[in-house]
């Protein structure tokens, strides 16, 4: 369908508009005294056009998930942002002026404290993710044709994780997706590489699968243009390049270097002036935001309460590695509820979510080789609470996305992440491919929980939980087959902590998870044989962490306790506990981790030689036992 | 100059090799158990004619600073790599064998304990980067004409990382740089995105400033001719797009789905007599690697024992941020040794390395927002000791970077950063700008040191420190101007705290850092005006951190601790401390950080709401001081 030309009215009034939004983005950063005025004013026809003519927006409810979505990855521009939902109606203009302010919702940087943010932005580069991971729920899940619309700094375009999901959306044809770049030319700290070649940027968007328009970003009818033929073009994403100038329509700034996150300060004032005169007021003319009543319903989802179709189903001493239960548990999770979807980053044969893209491959999303956008379009998937969400790769390699999970945490994600071969249990791959800091990442993340189970039985159950616990789960998982030591029917709970091994008589508490708790239950029974007695915990969640439990148990074994893992030093197991037992006077803790840089070899001695093995469990409680006399 | 043909005997011989270095990486994985023979197969003509023809190497000394180096970005391909250092005479072929073992330094993956590694790889799509900070020092610092080459999987160009360095390398008119992708089809758990879709390549490269051949990558001449080109290609990186197969030449398997990371187990005897068949044997000819004496030599450099310029010049009190002695230091840094020089991700007016930029522009180095690149470079750039390396950003953005800085702790780098922005006290930006879990992501780096300076005094000897320290070094700087509370003449030490406050009738031992640290201080103030007395101490390094100081300032307070850090729980200072105290009885360490998500705000009221203001601080301390009157 053509795009026909709107009235001049009303192109008018949708220029008008752009110039009150800019005005807002000064006087709310007047009086907030900080924030991104320049960087608003480059968007301002882009929103304007977006809010009051292209998208399609439920006001009663900004989180309608029929309802168009915007995604402003250039997180810093919030205050012109704030301004077109106050403007359309949402809240009373009168609030901006409470921009950045401890008790408004209305921060820096844009958060889902506020009803209508989906996803927080703010570091750079991560919009394209999230926006890809909705397109992809709205096109193959709730199969609507609500759009995503996301807005992209030129300087933020330099970030890699932008070209991970432009190749993402492009293979997955997500033709509901349009990336809006505001190409401005200027960055923080001066011009960006590319400047206003929008030749360029062209090319690599055409590259990189895009339907490409260059337009001027200030000219409402470019956009409008833009906008429709990108809602009429099939499977590919839109890509506009707008190109536009940082703090158009402010004299003597536009276009200047130097007023990066700067309020306008003392030429505010001129310049609200000049933006209110060039504002022609059309009388009677007065444009209404389009209805909801034309987008397709969505389906109604239920993502509570989900449960494994079947219980686990295992022997006792059977060896399964926990990232084989993983699979399994997945493929049950589908079986009981079918929103349940998994991603992967090109590595589904090692951390075994290919059960479930054998099983069930419409709820398997390949990511390819680029785990900022496998988190990122996680986040996206699980942000409307449409799906819930796996995404899995090696834990190592999470850590190339630690930022985007940072920023999960800021958004409150439901998201879930698996990660595979932690640890030098991994054996000869080497050090590359081992996760050894991945505890300490995702502790750090607010509200997340960390599940690291022992065997299958466990993994299975942990699976479970995470479906239905708030906040970022991570599932820990081992590479080496283990062996089973729950019984099936074995229950478990989030921060609930199990004793697999107690006597009145025990003289130490060993903690330990998986590879580490078996070898501590070996070293238990060698202790046994010289007569020393040791208690064994199973921690199931390091965070929340039993404090309970290790309190009452630890105390129970003299305050003596060796905290075993596969992991470094720094903020993994044994860091949980010291904290959780910070607060007591008595407690001696050892702590056996991985102390330096490790290397490939079999994973025995692997375990053995860096100090973690049952021959160094039994070696180091015998020396506390022995040397610890002195009981309170 | 044009490509001039080789004899007909010359590159006969080549793709022997190259089918000889096949035999080796089924011998060396079929030895192992363990590894990717056919990831090895698809470069093998691409490793054949670098290493016996095109590259300048040094046999005696493989990591001569004036050689040609050769990145695998796909390091699960080191077989291939041993194999060609082997063949070419380094080392006996028969150590092949010993793959994957643990007492070979053979590794899974390439690690710089091999004296021909410059930095570990593994962890796909960071080689450009380190190539490209290898490039750039070559160029503009060596000014040599040694030239860097990459090799990078197709699987692994999913990685945003990648484009982000292409990039960086085309803006910097790398020319000295050169990129090989193998193009072999195949990922991980499947088929590619773009399979063998090499125009696809070419348009996303050439978008990306590359100069770009695609070829036959099994074809010997169109590798010695791409090669020959590249080297006369000015101002632009090339990038040589192979069209190769997995596999290749193994029968059967060739291209072939399902055999990434798998020995040819009983296949190997018959894959082994085909490739021996393939083998022309031409009497007499024999080739030999190119000669070193046609290498310009490079400077010599000498980057140990660099020192401030000029001591600190401050005034005790006066308000100056930490992050613009950063800056500050270092000017004095390069004014001492040349040497020194800074990559900063677009935020050098925020993290003050722009005054570095301003006062020796060449030192400096723009990475615009890409902070996967940077900390790439900047490891890259450090990796032959011809440069003393700090890269900077906010704090919170090295999470960006977890993985290579993961990766360049396993590369044992000397590279140092700078994180600016930590904590709530930044105020209004809000939480994604806040570096809030930046010391557990750089404790958690093996032999990393964390500076965590207070004043501008100890953080220009934070600086100086970090220059001359091995590992990575990270220096976290704060936004806020604090008040100078050192000496210029103060001496500094790594892992050396300092008691800012004692008396001999202290009661509890407070322990901050930088803002936290102040607030302790107004803290023991108040407390000292109601009769109770509190010793301060500032650690300056988080890690190594001063465990004899706090054991015994914790000991002379009746163990009584209270730690406040702006940073949540996890990871940070509190658990730092706890660590340090791990084996003795008889401490409470009470812990103030972050609780939750915080927001924006003014940084006091931040401060304050968050629970580390000094109000906090008194009341936590004089609580624990009244409740536990059970000294030991």
């Amino acid at each position: 369908m053509a795009y026909l030309s709107l009235k001049d009215e009303t192109i008018q009034e949708l220029q008008n508009i752009a110039h009150r939004l800019r005005i807002h983005a000064i006087t709310s950063t007047q009086a907030s005294k900080s924030g991104h005025p320049t960087s608003c004013s480059s968007i301002a026809e882009i929103m304007s056009v977006l809010f009051f003519y292209t998208m399609r927006l439920n006001l009663q409810s900004p989180r309608d998930p029929a309802s168009d979505r915007l995604i402003l990855s250039k997180g810093h521009a919030a205050p012109i942002l704030y301004a077109a939902w106050a403007e359309v109606g949402l809240f009373p203009v009168e609030n901006l002026l409470n921009l950045r302010r401890f008790d408004s919702d209305l921060e820096g940087h844009p958060t889902p404290r506020l009803n209508f943010i989906d996803v927080a932005t703010g570091s750079l580069g991560q919009g394209v993710a999230v926006a890809a991971g909705m397109a992809y729920v709205g096109k193959y899940f709730d199969k609507s044709n609500y759009r995503i619309y996301v807005v992209v700094g030129d300087g933020e375009s330099a970030e890699g994780s932008v070209w991970e999901s432009l190749h993402f959306a492009a293979h997955h044809k997500l033709d509901n997706l349009c990336i809006i770049f505001d190409v401005n030319r200027l960055g923080q700290s001066g011009p960006t590489s590319l400047g206003h070649q929008t030749d360029i940027y062209r090319q690599r968007l055409e590259g990189f699968g895009c339907n490409v328009y260059v337009i001027n970003g200030h000219d409402v009818e470019d956009l409008l243009e833009a906008f429709h033929e990108a809602a009429y073009t099939k499977k590919k994403p839109t890509a506009i390049i707008a190109k536009t100038f940082k703090g158009k329509h402010f004299p003597n700034i536009e276009d200047m270097e130097c007023w990066h996150g700067r309020p306008l300060g003392d030429k505010a004032e001129d310049v609200i002036k000049h933006l209110q005169d060039l504002i022609v007021e059309a009388d009677g003319h007065e444009l209404t935001i389009k209805n909801l009543s034309i987008i397709a319903p969505v389906p109604n989802v239920d993502i509570t309460n989900v449960k494994l179709s079947t219980p686990p189903d295992y022997k006792i001493g059977d060896a399964i590695a926990t990232r084989m239960a993983y699979g399994s548990a997945l493929v049950k999770l589908v079986e009981y509820n079918a929103c349940v979807i998994a991603l992967d980053g090109d590595s589904s044969n090692s951390t075994f979510s290919e059960k479930l893209k054998k099983a069930f491959p419409n709820n398997f999303i390949e990511c390819f080789t680029a785990e900022q956008n496998l988190v990122g379009a996680a986040i996206g998937a699980a942000c409307r609470d449409r799906t819930i969400v796996f995404a899995s790769t090696f834990a190592a390699f999470f850590t190339r996305a630690f930022d985007q999970l940072r920023m999960g945490a800021i958004s409150g994600t439901n998201a879930n992440f698996a990660g595979s071969h932690c640890g030098v249990s991994i054996g000869e791959d080497g050090p590359s491919q081992m996760g050894l800091e991945d505890i300490a990442l995702f502790r750090a993340l607010p509200g997340s929980t960390v599940f690291y189970p022992t065997d299958a039985v466990s993994c299975e159950r942990a699976v479970e939980l995470a479906a239905n616990t708030k906040g970022i789960c991570f599932i820990r998982t081992s590479r080496p087959n283990t062996a089973v030591i729950y019984d099936n029917d074995e229950t478990f709970a989030v921060g609930k902590a199990h004793i697999l091994k107690q006597s009145s008589e025990d003289q130490i508490l060993l903690i330990g998870a998986c590879v580490t708790l078996l070898e501590c239950l070996r070293a238990a029974t060698g202790l046994e044989k010289i007569g020393m007695h040791a208690r064994v915990l199973d921690p199931f969640t390091i965070k929340p962490l039993d404090r309970e439990s290790i309190l009452e148990n630890g105390y129970a074994c003299y305050g003596l306790i060796l905290v075993v893992e596969d992991h470094y030093q720094q903020g993994g197991l044994g860091e949980a506990v010291l904290s959780a037992l910070a607060d007591r006077r008595g407690f001696i803790v050892k702590h056996l981790f991985i102390p330096s840089v490790p290397r490939s070899g079999d994973a025995y001695t692997l375990l053995d030689r860096f100090g973690i093995s049952a021959r160094h469990i039994f070696k180091a409680a015998k020396e506390i036992i022995e040397t610890d006399s002195t009981v309170f």
